[in-house]
């Protein structure tokens, strides 16, 4: 059989295939660091010179920002388009890793094998499942399961400037039937997961102004309006007692959940317990009222992402600074619109400012929160062949992070998208000591093969 | 006349000595990096090489931190001890400097020559119009005017750790009949001034812990505790609406400013508009119903002087941090205890804890405020000597910041502090592109020999 015959050259190219992904997450592909655009160039070129090498028309396309990676290859079949990204977070605080997160090593763990390094899981490890997977169809078979699209993209980390832009102008190009995206996780250990819903984002900086210098707080203290104390209030301002945000006109677009997707999610029988625990924590903090899963699902959130003024360093230092700042995201359901959000966070933030304090902001990213058409037949399919490699059955899942290339896919190019990854949740994505399991790898590969064959035959 | 013989030779070594402090400040000791432990010590050679090199019987101590500088000269006469630091504030953010803080530099400004760098004012220029002042005194008379002891720490800016062990290990070495202080400033350009009350300090940093990683605020947020958040309430609740501090007891031994002092301050005629306008700023800030001069010379404060937590840099990184940290300084008055306003603060922050959070703290100093014995005629003999060399009187005055050394003197040694300088209110003290008037180093150093010969007579 065909399918089985893939299914053994990915087995047996597994230690060539784990080879390949260190070499790619030893180039620090750190979008989000201006001095880290050389890498992130070095990471485009490594990605379409693989591509290349598997037989594709690859090309690494310049943008403003760092570079696209665009392939393509099949020549019948479905249109598919594959999305990825080749950036990675920032590693700081680096004296928490336990080796140097860009020399990638395979560790023996109680849990397994597991690949150790920035990007293993987000999303190196990721996009190279699927990658890996059409290399051993293209063995086997000598070509491609479908026409087929590879699209890499470098600014996924850092608010994605460059994507709406490319994406319009080669619009053309790109256009598929369906978007295949793997920068999700598995439900649980056991249980792959689709994911259908993916909340949107809003990235907001806030700086807060008020001396022209820094003071001394001695000097000035109790007499000079102090920026940390005004953008703490403002910081705080932002949750009520129910902890909802109290942003005006946020909750507008919200929906409550259908019946039928909460009596599918409470059959999910999630432990927030144990998701809980497995961070040290044991209280959910969010709304009052609201089950654990709907809090990171289905609910919209405002979280503030960072915080600086005044000096942090070791020892103490008596200033008064002149300005504090907050980086501060909100997650966006339904048809919450980031634009009318923006507007509203600013001008609560103007409405808070004392005198002598003016306040400066920045955007970081802003997108629509997602839904997909699950009635595309290719949705069961793939459901079904994800069921054939593990041990449970797979589900239709929510997700609380932010995808926006699934908006920007429907919105631009008219095209929906299907989220698969084999993420865990303790990959520690975005913090110290990122893994990627080896099954998670492995099975990610066999994954794709059988979707491929379920969706395109 | 000998006092004319002195401050003739004073002017006629200006260029000498500003070559010698310029060499000073090139010594980086900022006490609060350990990076920087080196310099500290290298400073405190420097100064012991240059008071040797005047006859001084000099050595430099070794403490458990930084060592000490201790002098001795002149055999007869009232017993003097002066003191000041040699170690200086951390200079971040560097960008904001027009040169290298430790490249000190003579610069023509529109308001006269400045002396430019880090430590120009606080403490090196400071306390080199002492060392100058003694050097002339011993060029013109081969003696010095008292028997005078000096004393120069290299943590002033760092708290303090080693001060109160040596001061009673060393106390009848270092006893007194009166401590001359140089590390304040005049009242305005014209007016000198005596510092006759100091608002004490208490330091306290605060960590809030939650997870025990960083998370992923899509995976998490809206679910997991967030500790910037925490920290954000925490802080916004140490005022209230006037501006009055929360903290529980924190006015226990505050008292009023007497009648005869209100009316000396008032006399000064104090332009809170042009001093706020100085740095940008044009609003009292602080507690209301209270005078400027007040508020920054006799009320007590509670003041941010960092806040860190999550991902601050360039970019964005949607990051639910594991902790977040404050720094806050207490100025305190009268007979506030800070020992039991850092035990009441540290009970409110525990009480506004949400589940799974929990907080650690560190000390950064703790002082008492400190009021000198004005009725010792010696400072009115000073403040006539003042006087002759400025263009207005000298005032008594208050001051807002910290010497916490005048009350360990008090305590330890039982030995009142005469608190005499030269700064100016924009010579940008802990901040970038610190200076130094020219005219504060000259006449400061004629200040000193006049002071000298008028409380030694």
């Amino acid at each position: 059989m065909s399918l089985d015959a893939v299914l053994s050259r990915i087995d047996a190219d597994l230690a060539q295939a784990a080879d390949r992904l260190l070499r790619f997450i030893a180039i620090p592909s750190v979008s989000t660091d201006p001095a880290h655009a050389a890498d992130c160039r070095a990471a485009a070129d490594w990605l379409a010179a693989e591509l290349s090498g598997m037989g594709l028309d690859a090309s690494v396309r310049p943008t403003d920002g760092h570079p696209m990676v665009v392939a393509h290859g099949g020549g019948t079949g479905r249109p598919l388009l594959f999305y990825g990204h080749y950036d990675v977070q920032p590693v700081d605080p680096l004296d928490l890793w336990d080796r140097d997160p860009f020399d990638a090593a395979i560790e023996e763990t109680p849990q397994g094998r597991v690949i150790r390094g920035r990007g293993a899981a987000d999303d190196k490890g990721q996009l190279m499942t699927f990658v890996e997977a059409c290399r051993a169809w293209k063995a086997v078979h000598g070509t491609l399961p479908a026409r087929l699209t590879f699209l890499f993209e470098g600014e996924e980390e850092s608010g994605s400037p460059s994507l709406v832009p490319f994406l319009e102008r080669n619009a053309d190009e790109l256009r598929a039937d369906l978007a295949l995206i793997c920068d999700t996780g598995m439900f649980d250990r056991d249980t792959p997961a689709i994911t259908t819903q993916l909340r949107g984002i809003l990235g907001q900086e806030v700086t807060i102004h008020a001396a022209d210098k820094d003071l001394h707080s001695g000097q000035f203290g109790g007499l000079a309006a102090n920026p940390i104390r005004v953008l703490a209030r403002i910081v705080a301002a932002l949750h009520d007692d129910q902890g909802r945000v109290t942003v005006p006109g946020f909750y507008d677009g919200v929906t409550e959940l259908p019946d039928d997707i909460r009596a599918q999610w409470q059959g999910l029988g999630f432990d927030a317990a144990a998701f809980l625990g497995s961070v040290g924590l044991s209280h959910p903090a969010g709304e009052t009222g609201r089950d654990p899963l709907e809090m990171i699902w289905s609910r919209p959130t405002c979280e503030v992402n960072g915080i600086a003024g005044g000096y942090a360093g070791a020892g103490f230092k008596t200033v008064l600074p002149a300005q504090a700042r907050a980086k501060i995201s909100f997650r966006l359901v339904g048809d919450q619109d980031p634009q009318a959000i923006r507007a509203a966070f600013r001008d609560m933030v103007r409405g808070m400012l004392p005198p002598d304090c003016r306040a400066t902001f920045a955007d970081h990213g802003a997108s629509r929160a997602s839904r997909m058409r699950i009635d595309d037949p290719a949705f069961e399919a793939a459901r079904r062949a994800l069921s054939d490699e593990w041990p449970n059955d797979a589900a239709f899942v929510g997700a609380g992070g932010s995808i926006p290339i699934a908006g920007h896919f429907n919105e631009l190019l008219g095209m929906d998208s299907m989220l698969v990854g084999f993420g865990r949740d303790d990959d520690r994505i975005h913090s110290p000591n990122e893994k990627y399991d080896m099954e998670s790898f492995h099975k990610g590969m066999r994954s794709w093969a059988r979707i491929l064959q379920a969706i395109t035959r």
